[in-house]
């Protein structure tokens, strides 16, 4: 097509605004209790957030980088719940070691099913997960009945995820659904509160996937 | 497919969900500036972010939200500045009216163009929907630069856009992007600050649509 429009900058290198933000973050947050490892987590999360609150109120196990870095590696599904999830992560990096993006809540027979039971979809798209991408990242921004219902597959045995990526925003369960996963013992990053969503995971999923990519 | 796991119930009915986050919100909010045209999507907002700081922050011009019921009622395209927008916006509602969502951000005669110019897409992204979606809703969440580049093309006259939603989230220009976007008199959706993202956005887009469905 033609750009008749004539170019003016404003104030434009991509690679530029990124490292400016990323320079701020680190002035302003100041002192942390984060990990080296961890860090890069925290700080794409605020940069897509503009909210330092939440990156504080981030809560990482002691194997979730790892087990993130492993299950990239080895090209497994990661799962979200929602579609916003799937749009926003750089799919590149993923498919470069064979994994994608898989996310089930529209699939008609989750719907079916979820309208038969009279329950969420994000409850049956957990159950659908489970049985199609086991091992693989989990991640849930949205839904607190899709985080509800993994922790109580996983406390039943059926379900074993790499990792366990939960940030639902809301008020109704949300905060809850959290305080149970950080008690569970298999790999997770989640957040303490109300606040999460899709942004939220997209960057920790992105943030994550550049670290598997820069290791040798 | 098979469901095998056995139904476990939870919160979990979706209206009973939303029904009790709104009264929530209502009683924590309390007092409020707002309209009662404009309430419903200050609500929105605080839903899909735990905000109330915020859904505080947002600005309305006094001709927004008729302006966006009236762009979806004539099915006019609302432009979104990435595809994370297109993903969460419920189209259906859009559709009714012949609208829809687009995204120009990746097409590839974009990405060579910014490419070739050493800027960013989402300023070529803008350049390209003026030419083909002007007069709908523009909603930007994620891209100072691209809600900068449509100012400039309003001022210039090139660009008249029905409503802007523009809620870019981050360090570098977003808060001054808001602040030039508040200084025009067209249709506006604004917050102070640095905060906002696609699910911001797409709540607000949800909220206007809903109205739009409702009207006579």
């Amino acid at each position: 097509m033609d750009f008749k429009t004539e170019f003016k900058p404003l104030t434009v290198q991509p690679q530029e605004i990124e490292g400016k933000s990323f320079e701020i973050i680190t002035e302003e947050l100041g002192e942390h209790p984060f990990t080296e490892q961890q860090y890069p987590i925290v700080q794409r999360i605020i940069h897509a957030s503009a909210d330092f609150e939440l990156g504080r109120s981030l809560v990482f196990h002691k194997d979730a980088i790892e087990a993130g870095i492993k299950s990239i590696r080895e090209g497994r599904t990661v799962v979200a719940d929602v579609q916003m999830i799937q749009a926003g992560v750089s799919k590149e990096r993923l498919e470069r070691f064979g994994g994608g993006v898989k996310v089930f809540i529209s699939d008609p027979d989750v719907m079916e099913e979820a309208k038969r039971l009279n329950t969420t979809r994000a409850i049956i798209s957990m159950r659908k997960a489970i049985k199609e991408a086991d091992g693989g990242i989990y991640a849930i921004g949205n839904a607190p009945t899709a985080l509800l219902e993994l922790i109580r597959l996983v406390k039943e045995g059926e379900a074993r995820p790499g990792l366990i990526i939960g940030m639902p925003v809301g008020f109704v369960s949300a905060a809850e659904s959290k305080d149970e996963l950080r008690k569970l013992d298999i790999p997770f990053i989640t957040n303490i509160g109300r606040k999460g969503g899709s942004t939220i995971v997209v960057s920790a999923i992105n943030a994550i996937s550049i670290m598997a990519a820069a290791q040798k």
